[in-house]
Parts: structure tokens; C-alpha cells; sequence
């Protein structure tokens, strides 16, 4: 059972806490070198001791997105150009059961205290029917502040 | 004789024609992906079949300024998101005498009509030196509004 191919069917919620029992989660890193005024954005992210660059179109033009994976010494480079426009965080996989995992972000420095969960589901149908554990706490499903480029830019939604 | 490295004497003028007899000039084309408000700024760029990708810090920032390699179905690709901060020029080059060389770029598309020179020099007795002869036009030398970046998201200066 999956969805139509390219659309993701996502509902994202803010815990207060992680689950007890959480296995230890991979370290993420993402910075934003700049972002047009039509929402264009050029990212660097590192995450599993892999490093990449990508560009990514925004909202209102054709769908674009190109990956260039960099090296170390680029990242390092690059990663300066990135202050006051990143995301650290440490992202958990929960099982809840029925095939279902929620995707938990622990954010980390600028973003201290702030955790996300999105659960991804094959059909709107399973979406719909999802009934979610207390834990994963309020839905913020299509709020656009918890955009990572929202909350590199503008921080934690007051 | 040369400057210091890492640093450029420069003049730039603003030439109304191209002086008789030139050769043919190199095409350039070079969009922007993104600019930060600290000035960061992500360019592609392709010249004489070599298309790059270069990430380059702000005034204010430690300098940095990363070029990497793409191919073209990426520069195609990229080039969608460019539109409206683009510029397109050819290159030419000019012999001044006294191993001074003019390069002089005739615009195209959005910036028709411009033409811009820059002469670089190996000292700053020899900038000072420097007698521009008539063609070579107003001169316009740290006016920042004929800067790449500049020309390409506000447009000829008026």
C-alpha cells in the first residue's frame, strides 16, 4: 500500500519528551548558505559522516532539487557561512506500532528544547485513521514555521 | 611586478562602444541561486563549456569562496531558478599597450545596452599611472552598483 509516486502523506506533531526506551538517535546538521525571495534555498547538510550541498526550488516554481555531495574540507568551509541560519538536531526512530514509525527530532543549540514527530503513511486513508499516542502531543500538520528553513531562519515558533 | 596576493588593483569603466577591429569575445552566462542578506551568495556559471557552481561569503564575512564542478543537465536544471537574476555577457579582450589588457564585457538579454571594462594592474603606481584613452568612457571604478551581483538582481543603474 502506497501512496500516489512524490507525494508524501505526513502528519507532524510536537512531543514534550521522548519515549522511554528510545534507542540513541544520528546526528544531523544543516545550515542554509542563502534563500531567494522566491524560496529558493541552498543548504549544506551533514549526517552520517556524508556532506552535501543541495539546491531546492521554491514553492511557486517548477519543482526542482540537485544534490552535490562535498567533501570535509568544503563542509567546514561552507558550514561558516551558515551562522544564525542553522539546525542541529538528533532525529530517534519510534516504532507505534502497526508498520507505523514516528521520525522524532531533538533539536539542539539555537533550537534547544524544541522537538518535532512526523509519521509517514501510505495512503490518506491511513492518515486519517491514525489515532495518535499521547506522547507525540500537539499536531502541527502543514504549519509552516516548523519548515526546517522556518525555524533555521526564524527559530522556535513563539 | 606584482601586488599583493589576494589582492586586485582594478579600474572600471563604462565604454558606450567596442573599439574597431576586436576580436570575437567569449560568452559568459551567470545566474543567481540565492543571496543572503549578510551577502552570501550561490552562483552558477558557464564559460566556454564549463558549467560551476561557486558559493561565495558576504563583505563583512571571513572570505571564503567555493567552486564546484556540475554538469550540464544540472546547470539546465539550476538555470530554471536563476530567472530574473541572471546576466549574460560577452567577453572581450582588449590590448591597451603596455602589456595592459581591457576586458570588456558587452551585456545581453535583461542588461542590453551596457558594456563595462576592467584593467587590471600589477601595482597601484601603475593604476595611478594609468592614462585611460577616449573609448574606454566614464570611469567607474568602486561605484558597487556595477558589480556582478548588483547588475544582476537590481538591473543597469540609472
Amino acid at each position: 500500500m502506497s501512496g500516489p509516486p512524490g507525494v508524501e502523506i505526513e502528519r507532524k506533531f510536537l512531543p514534550t519528551r521522548l519515549p522511554d526506551g528510545v534507542a540513541a538517535g544520528e546526528r544531523l546538521e544543516q545550515g542554509y548558505l542563502a534563500v531567494a525571495p522566491d524560496g529558493t534555498e541552498v543548504r549544506i547538510r551533514r549526517r552520517a559522516g556524508r556532506s552535501t550541498l543541495t539546491v531546492k526550488s521554491g514553492p511557486a516554481q517548477v519543482r526542482v532539487e540537485e544534490e552535490l555531495e562535498i567533501d570535509d574540507r568544503r563542509f567546514e568551509a561552507l558550514w561558516a557561512l551558515t551562522e544564525g541560519r542553522r539546525i542541529a538536531k538528533t532525529r530517534h526512530l519510534v516504532p507505534l506500532g502497526n508498520g507505523l514509525t514516528a521520525e522524532v527530532d531533538v533539536y539542539a543549540e539555537a533550537l534547544d528544547g524544541l522537538l518535532t514527530a512526523e509519521v509517514e503513511f501510505g495512503s490518506s486513508e491511513a492518515s486519517a485513521a491514525f489515532a495518535p499516542p499521547d506522547w507525540l502531543g500537539a499536531e502541527v500538520t502543514g504549519d509552516a514555521r516548523y519548515a526546517n528553513q522556518s525555524l533555521a531562519l526564524a527559530g522556535i515558533p513563539v
